[in-house]
């Protein structure tokens, strides 16, 4: 065996193997104030029902302070021979006053302190998330009130489509992240369960009250089954989901701003913060932020891969495998957090080019569109037949290089007879926008009063 | 260029190519019938706003329901060369009716179309799953009912841990699939949105009224923003996460369901329907649909990794990669519908051995921790000297070969001297799941508590 | 249990559901010609070492040349009550010729006769995709051949950072293409062991010729171990990676084309054949089959993903769970390989705006780089110091809004006093292309020798 | 701005979310020996050529090889405002040797910088874990000789199927490592390319010799496109799809050691050294390692995962999303190591119960097949008709509720007349797996036979 490779890591052999792909502490050391909260609540409610004095209550409880004390202040030393972060203070908790703390342990095990820590944890990141989301929203709503009136190309395939205003593309955002919004508070409803009291799995023959301690600890009620309740990671699965999907909200916008902040679309100018230089080329400004946000969504939506793969076919209730659900899931949540932040910090930085943006948004016979409607409209032509007329002038206008508005009044009558000059308060393309006032439609005014909605909404 | 090697299938060269890749009519014509109600909603609404008469609108709305039973009947020839769903019902339209046909489309586009059409597609899937899953809840309630009494091994680590009840262990599931129930429901609020009226992308100037079509077509209400309207598919990948989830669920009892029918296990027998035998060996009896139903959960997880992946980076609005949104997503509510269906069809007819179960329940020292638990409760012993005690009778057991039952007074107060007569109450299997009676836990008075609480949510 | 909801698609109920759920011969039908040809080996096998009779073996192996010849006429009826391509081919060839059909499955069983009939077919997949990439490498080779000395901006962070030739960047493809062609190889050489003769899983006690069926396949080599060949979906897993990778290099090309498309880019104009236009917007070219490529990707890798799940922690030997196998891989690699066909020809047919992408390589000082290499080259400058001088000199042409080539020498001699006239020869993008003449590097001379390379390598 | 929420951990405003996101020196550092070795071969490089003096050359080398040994003792300070690796390396070299390191970027950047650093990284980790992959095929070897006898029953669907030998049953692992130590080698072909002298993506104008940089830092070649060089990451995905296939074996092996470490099964023993008890419960072991092995396959495919999307749709050259190329496989290459060790070890210490599994392979009258071609072989029946005589046979036996071999001579010749004595030559299980010898059969003489060969492949 002497000689055998084991990789140099490993050159201390077994035992050493083991402690390495065992224990957990390196990164549930997380959990300290929630294992703290969750023993508090239980040494509260040993001692309500009797279970346990008061007296080793209160000595309990007091110890387990001044524990997170020591640990918030790194006066803790967290031993990696007991494992977990479950032991590591139990075992402090020992030290400091002995036979009490042996009596915590009573009516509960590890796998429903892990579920209880595990909830308390991602509970608290979703309320930070949807924090995170809310100032996002707000930056991206102040830049649409002043960007309401701003023009620019409205794109399908990439490919001028339509004028828009910006406003309105800004207030897309704000909608995708409103559905992620209600998106993570609707998982932390079924985040925010009680395992506490289902024991190893099987409950307890002792007369615990689990509305004590899931009331004490926030949870909306305690988990009616211990064996799903030790053995369910749906919550961490289905938050990785919602912060997937706003992951991909915001490569979505990491893209467009990399795209408009070429030389050749030029819609926008990055803050010198949240882009990087060149010692030699000063004009350059790599969008080095929002091409990290793109790239984010990579390893948060690994993480859900990750936990979809480890809970697949395993049977009840837990099982070692488990243990993978906290590091990929730490990463992710972490990574998200900090994409939001940047992507504000981004937002309420960045400079739009106006002119830019409006001279585009004109270009390609955007509002092709708004005189077949207006041919629809005026004349009663049945659509495909105004689709038709408005093909033979736009190539009209192509053949003579100049936009539709650029156009005479015979021009256009020479394809069709009955146009009026009525025509033309349709052909610009701040017409095109002010007429699209339909609900949802991309009109200043539609903008102005989506502002205000949102305003009242996020002020809250 | 006609020596060159295309594959075989593409002898035909460019052309045949962009068709098999641009062309979507072989799998969206499964949207006949949301076509023909979008298109249906959309002529009522233009005629009661004028924007079209309501002789044209009669027409319209008559020939679209004729069309619908053409395609029920199988009587309606489907073009490759029309594309879509969308071209194909409105080229037939117009071979019908002529000009008002062409008036349909007034106001619209094929980008909110399509949004249209398959967010109606997926609430029909979410309300067909959500039954299902009802169905497998009604189904496993019935079990659990009838074995609230019988004694298996709670397994932690696939070890036996404590004694339960099979009963407990089946409304576990139950307790997994409300949460899908409920996770596809929040789903389904995100997916009722409509966005028709959203046009190409930026809303119309036509006074279109978006309240009466959504209303028509039974949305909650019409999509605030045209851009976001036509560029969101969250809806898509949210209702594949949740079937995912579901998926997940399902594979960890299909886990169970192979190992318990193995003759090591022996816990159940599959009826002849679920399992495929062998011709040689009559005994056998492979779980084949355990299996499947196991596996299935690759392809429908799958369909979401690929839909995340087209949306990862995708700048509004419409492109086309979004036209990859449909088959995978087809395929994978089509599975878990099936998975569904199977599973519950084997919940109805699966065998439980319950002597086996019993015995294997009993085995291995099982009622450890309740003999623990009584020196807690009994002695007031701190619970980790419990575990001590405890820990040397076992072994006192195991090395007179014989269960903790089986064991003397006298024998076990050689161990602990305060130990009385009643300990004895708590060492069999069946005192032990009686015992344990905290709220969630797995007493047979429990289950049949959990299992009328559920009888009345699942008959609404 | 009548009224109980299966899902309208399972009214009829159970048995409809299992054959559902288990028969696969409605898509490993396309198994046949593998079915066949690994039947006929088997039987030639058999009859050569005296297992079944020549005459037998005569009998069989003309049958099922007819067989095969029926099924390719569509003259053969496939049931699904006989659940998949191995039995609906055994039945057929017994009602054809009786007794010795039965003798075709001595020491043999399904098990490995799928095990064969997938690698042989997963072979032909691979022949036919790298005959296809090496299609797209010569459409490529040949542009690059072209575009030799067209310059373009040469991007990073889709910034312009250096001036570089179009050939050179078009070649970049061709190297990824190569490492997809040789990922496939190496994966071919995997694929390409013959299970059969592995039989149920343990082997057999008839004296059988592994060697001689697998050279009458064409396999390499017999598999080494029976329960590993029943067991082993590596090739497939394997073979779906190099596809994934291959389709994440098409994503790549296909957004450049996509970005390259715009109107502020300009770079290329896609053919009519891989793009679609407006009915009323005739300039508008949507770049859809460069879309759905870079789409595609989505699918081949979910299947990847599908599988991997499927694989995880199965057991030995066959399990059920591995029919998933085959529909998500046959998707993948049509998929793939229609990819490839639809780049091919849009390379083919595209065409790339010289003096748009020339202009845009010198726009931003481009060549400042240039300038920095000439300060530590002539100059001897610290390469650290050369930056400093450059960005100096970058600062003043901006400040007179002119090009470096356009500043006078005293301007640059402002900065450093040691820069001569020489300078100017490297500061224009089309000397600056030319110079970097490196191993790798991108000018016109090294594009013409790579060219030449691959059109040797490629000839093959 | 200073009452916007950013959360907690971003309270110091943009700048610090900037440097979070943007800074890799945090994981980076990892590649110092390989930073510090590419830069010693490019100085060499450039003293060789004549682009830097030897002075020069020889006090940047001897300055890196002190910076390396300072690294190595923990006395550098590695700086987070120099955001990589790289230019904490450079700005230590300018500290100091002043001027001659400003001399050292020449005609390199740091684009190319980093490819070259992370293929040495990737090359070493695959030369460690084809050596782990060798060390974990010993071990299993050896335990295959010493089990080349032990009956165990083959399993498909996880019952009963036939008899094979332990020593089988191991050595298909050993074929799967095989796979999996070819495919590395093969990625690792792929990854052994120098993009060293690519400089930041064109190449350079300065006459180096990258050959001479190749073959010093043990590469095979330079990359042949410098626009490739910097935009490819393939070499980190294909190794992570090696790593993953190779984690899903080690799945599957860890599954079966979890499920043959039941009770019920009782197959194997784990060691205390990779399992963990329970203080109350002796005899309980849980199987922690195989667990967590089982587990791992999660996370090391979601590194996959993640860089295939991060990959998805980037245009050419490098964009800063390529930064998360790293973390990921870092993790993932880290896991699968400890993973490999961990599964050696336990393949070292794992105690077989020979008894317990010779039992279990004669249950369910697994040598129904050997009867069956016992008939085929001997009285030449078709496959299909010896299939039903055996069936009604084992039907006989399961009525008298014995074994094949316990039934009389003239019971089995009131099912088939022709029957004689010597078929009791194969209904035994050892009898049944010492016949099956045919190449890749289960027969104790095959496993020594392909033990032999594995001895000798390994001893290389």
């Amino acid at each position: 065996m002497s000689n055998r490779m084991w990789g140099g890591r490993f050159a201390a052999g077994p035992d050493a193997i083991m402690e390495e792909i065992n224990a957990s502490i390196g990164y549930d050391k997380r959990f300290f104030r929630q294992d703290i909260a969750g023993s508090i609540a239980h040494a509260n409610m040993l001692a309500a029902t009797g279970i346990i004095s008061k007296d080793d209550k209160n000595s309990i409880t007091a110890a387990l302070a001044d524990l997170q004390k020591d640990i918030e202040q790194n006066k803790f030393n967290f031993s990696r021979a007991l494992e977990d972060i479950h032991m590591n203070i139990e075992s402090a908790l020992a030290q400091k006053i002995g036979d009490p703390a042996a009596r915590l342990h009573t009516a509960r095990s590890r796998n429903d302190q892990v579920a209880t820590d595990f909830r308390l944890y991602v509970r608290d990141v979703v309320d930070l998330l949807v924090g995170q989301i809310s100032s996002l929203q707000i930056a991206l709503v102040k830049r649409a009130d002043e960007e309401a009136e701003t023009i620019m190309p409205g794109f399908t395939h990439l490919q001028t489509a339509q004028p828009v205003t910006l406003g309105h593309h800004l207030l897309a955002y704000v909608e995708m992240l409103s559905r992620d919004y209600h998106r993570f508070l609707d998982a932390r409803k079924r985040i925010n369960i009680s395992p506490l009291g289902a024991a190893a799995l099987a409950g307890t023959s002792f007369p615990i009250d689990r509305e004590m301690t899931a009331k004490e600890l926030g949870f909306e009620k305690p988990a009616a089954n211990s064996l799903d309740a030790v053995s369910d990671r749906d919550f961490v699965i289905e938050t990785l989901s919602a912060a997937s999907i706003c992951a991909m909200h915001l490569s979505r916008f990491a893209e467009e701003l990399v795209i408009w902040s070429t030389p050749q679309f030029g819609f926008v100018r990055l803050s010198d913060r949240f882009s990087t230089g060149s010692s030699i080329m000063p004009q350059k400004r790599n969008p080095d932020a929002a091409e990290l946000i793109r790239a984010k969504i990579g390893r948060i939506f690994g993480a859900q891969v990750a936990m979809t793969i480890v809970m697949k076919g395993l049977p009840l209730t837990y099982s070692k495998d488990m243990q993978e659900d906290k590091e990929g899931a730490f990463d992710a949540f972490d990574t998200l957090s900090l994409s939001l932040a940047a992507m504000t910090g981004m937002v309420d930085d960045i400079s739009f080019n106006r002119p830019e943006m409006e001279k585009a948004a004109g270009a390609g016979f955007s509002t092709a569109t708004d005189l077949a409607d207006w041919l629809v409209r005026t004349l009663n032509m049945p659509f495909r037949d105004a689709h038709h007329v408005t093909g033979e002038i736009v190539a009209l206008a192509e053949k003579n290089q100049c936009t539709l508005e650029q156009l005479s009044i015979e021009q256009m009558q020479s394809v069709e007879n009955n146009i009026t000059p009525a025509v033309f308060e349709v052909l610009g393309v701040k017409n095109s926008v002010n007429s699209r006032t339909s609900y949802g439609g991309t009109a200043p005014k539609n903008v102005r009063e989506q502002v205000k909605i949102w305003q009242k909404i996020l002020k809250g």
